[in-house]
């Protein structure tokens, strides 16, 4: 809370620069009220100071609660979001890099406000790299403290021996290539406060765009082609850019989670370009929008120049489809990832050929290792926690009695962090129409989603609560 | 096949009781036509003689395709359903005990024809009965070949030594529970032919009706609450009405499997009557079409009383979400079965735990006993296996271009075995508009859900039709 009280200086700064005096002034005040909030809780000293994997969990899960909450101050304060759940889900779906969004008029955010949303997702971003890091809730070893350098996912390998450089390593990574993609937007013409606006959403695979319109709002094909291409670039895995670093591109190349990546999204293209070319009539166009809804779908972006609710269904329904595939493990990227469906796809085949030779015994291969046997069974839990997550999801938001395209894509676009869906929450609408009670839903979604189910799920566990069981044996 | 053509000779008689003297011709002869091709078959002497579990799933997919096959003869050869496709689709609706039709007008059938098309219900019950007891692919038993006696689903428990034995109790209480329905049926006034298609549909969990309105037609409580109730009773697991038989009705009721799946009948017929209450005015009334559908979903029989396609948001994703749970293991239902959904809950559950205590060693208990390591895996792999089926059937019926809801849940009432989804193919609606291909693909999806996914997904291994590779090891 510290970090994040210093971080509000800078829609702070916005604010002054943009002669938003008010909104300058809200930001600093909430940046007090945040730093003296966490300066108390270092107060608190607790009786035992041993993390095991229960604290780990719920310390990441209420942590990132807290975030949010501090986060959406500045958005009721200042009536620019005035109701709470809306600026809870707001704050959530930023700093979850979701990027649904519950405003109906964008637009209608002040400069510093704005900056401040889509700065979450940036913020999110380094958060989720981090927390990938530290923690692998599914990597299905036996130990799994706190203090563990891991990238996120099923995948496991440790870059540099200590977690401090590890950190800073995928800092810098993900500052450079920020940077980089700042420098081609300005090249391009887009505004600085445009082009920072693009950066935090692309480099968090978040989505939240200062215009109605999405990227569509540039009309350009140089800006969709850029955007598309670093949307992809954020969805890889980043222990792959630093073997790049080592001067080992040969083998970053033979990842198989990144050909595979590369695989589903060239398929995707070409098929939905096909798909939607009667619609264009111009299959350069058709291609153009193809692949960069692919790539903000696939990497859970959520960024949109085309309505890709008015296709048609092959290229709606296969765009859901990627939406629960995900980008790769270890990246900003959300979704199941795509290690994962890989790992459950070889799972599934060694099932099937067990069932014939029942005798059998055989080991699943990746990257180049064999994969434990409690990974594969912790993807196949994790699989069937995140199908029953989704599906309760959809029960509670379907007393809202909004469409079954609708209720089902609004919690498939939020437990995914992709931001649109379907009907009336895809590209060109929002989710303001929903009760409280699903924008609370979706927004503990977004938080499951984002922190790899359990750190959530362990805080509705009533054993979690129960008097002295965390911080103890 | 020697069976089907026997079988087949009952519609003939129909035919000839109700004056359609070509339609008993044409049975007559398809009997004959397929008898022919038995005894044919007969005279192939396979090389090897050992069957092994691969022979027995690739034994078991084809005869269902084959009598399918056979079976949608009489419709094309009469004219009734000209087209291939749509007659293929009919039948394996039929002995799937699916119940999903492709007539716009099912009054258009004569009576012979008509009457087949629910009998394949029947027999599609009895079959699922054997099936079940024969083959057991998730049982996670290491030898699984043809010949072992167990009850389907993931519980198993041999009800008698002999596999024969075991078979003719099974048809005798679902002979004694199919004659108590029609005695009740007439007894309510219904005509001899109608409840004879009614039983067929209720003790197959079918579904066909040979009224458009389905049950509605009757516009009655009497055989609404007598339906209502019996669905349920032929979604209980058979192995249970033995344990009756023997006098242990304890034990029966004892059965977690059971209290499971009246418990989530009841919360649904609860929630689902009060949130369709404001549409009927009459709470009575609600209760009573709430009950009716729940069972009549749950069971995956597909009969219906309202349309529940009219029914708002959280009514309707609730009976989809029912869709999946299907009836218990060891009935003529289908679905997921409730005994596998509880043991990938408690695997869940397990999975959690061991999140927090890593070094923990638990066991799973169901029905008294402690459950296979195999078991629970099998389970995880068949959820898995049985998402990824009807992901790949949406993709593909996508290209129809029918509306998100239409699309996704034609899929799911087939692969599950319902009969009517929601939309186009809602209770009032059919499956007519579907191209060939989609109704091909919905088709193996019946058979794929029915035959619990592995019998056909084999056909479709390379590995299996590698010359020499069936009937050698």
């Amino acid at each position: 809370m510290l970090v994040e009280a210093g971080l509000m200086l800078l829609p702070a700064a916005v604010g002054l620069i943009c002669g938003e005096r008010s909104s300058a002034l809200i930001f600093a005040g909430t940046a007090c009220l945040t730093a003296l909030a966490g300066g108390l809780l270092m107060l608190i000293r607790p009786a035992g100071s041993n993390i095991y994997a229960r604290e780990g969990f719920v310390i990441t899960g209420l942590s990132w609660i807290m975030l949010s909450l501090f986060g959406s101050l500045p958005f009721i304060i200042s009536g620019q979001i005035p109701n709470f759940f809306d600026a809870f889900f707001e704050t959530v779906s930023g700093f979850t890099t979701t990027g649904s969004s519950i405003l109906t008029e964008v637009e209608s955010l002040d400069s510093a406000m704005m900056f401040w949303r889509s700065f979450t997702h940036w913020i999110g971003g380094m958060g989720i790299l981090v927390f990938g890091m530290i923690i692998l809730p599914l990597g299905g070893k036996r130990s799994m403290h706190l203090l563990r350098a891991e990238s996120p996912g099923p995948s496991s390998s440790k870059l540099v021996p200590k977690m401090r450089d590890t950190a800073k390593i995928l800092y810098g990574i993900y500052m450079v290539m920020s940077v980089i993609l700042l420098i081609l937007l300005l090249a391009g013409g887009m505004s600085l406060y445009d082009s920072l606006i693009n950066v935090f959403g692309t480099a968090g695979t978040g989505g939240f765009s200062n215009h109605g319109a999405s990227i569509a709002y540039y009309d350009s094909d140089y800006f969709e082609i850029v955007i598309g291409i670093f949307m992809l670039l954020f969805g890889v895995n980043f222990n792959l850019y630093y073997l790049v670093l080592l001067k080992r591109l040969g083998t970053a190349l033979r990842s198989e989670e990144l050909r595979c990546y590369f695989g589903i999204v060239a398929f995707a293209v070409v098929t939905i370009a096909v798909n939607i070319n009667s619609l264009y009539g111009n299959f350069r166009q058709a291609v153009l929008d193809s692949f960069f809804s692919v790539s903000s779908v696939i990497t859970t972006t959520g960024f949109a120049t085309a309505d890709f609710d008015q296709w048609p269904q092959y290229s709606r329904i296969l765009l859901v489809i990627l939406m629960f595939v995900g980008a790769c493990a270890g990246s900003t990227g959300g979704g199941l990832k795509v290690s994962r469906v890989m790992l459950l796809f070889r799972t599934i085949k060694r099932g099937m050929r067990r069932m014939i030779h029942p005798r059998s015994v055989e080991s699943i291969r990746f990257e180049g290792r064999i994969a434990e046997e409690e990974t594969l069974s912790a993807c196949l839990i994790y699989f069937a926690v995140y199908c029953l997550i989704m599906i309760s999801c959809i029960l509670v938001v379907s007393l809202d009695d909004q469409s079954f395209e609708t209720t089902v894509t609004a919690v498939i676009a939020c437990v995914n962090n992709i931001g649109p869906g379907l009907g009336a929450v895809g590209p060109a609408g929002n989710f303001a129409d929903f009760s409280a009670l699903s924008k609370l839903v979706l927004s503990l979604g977004m938080l499951a989603g984002r922190l790899e189910l359990f750190p959530i799920l362990l805080l509705f566990a009533p054993s979690t609560w129960r008097q002295g069981m965390l911080y103890r044996r």
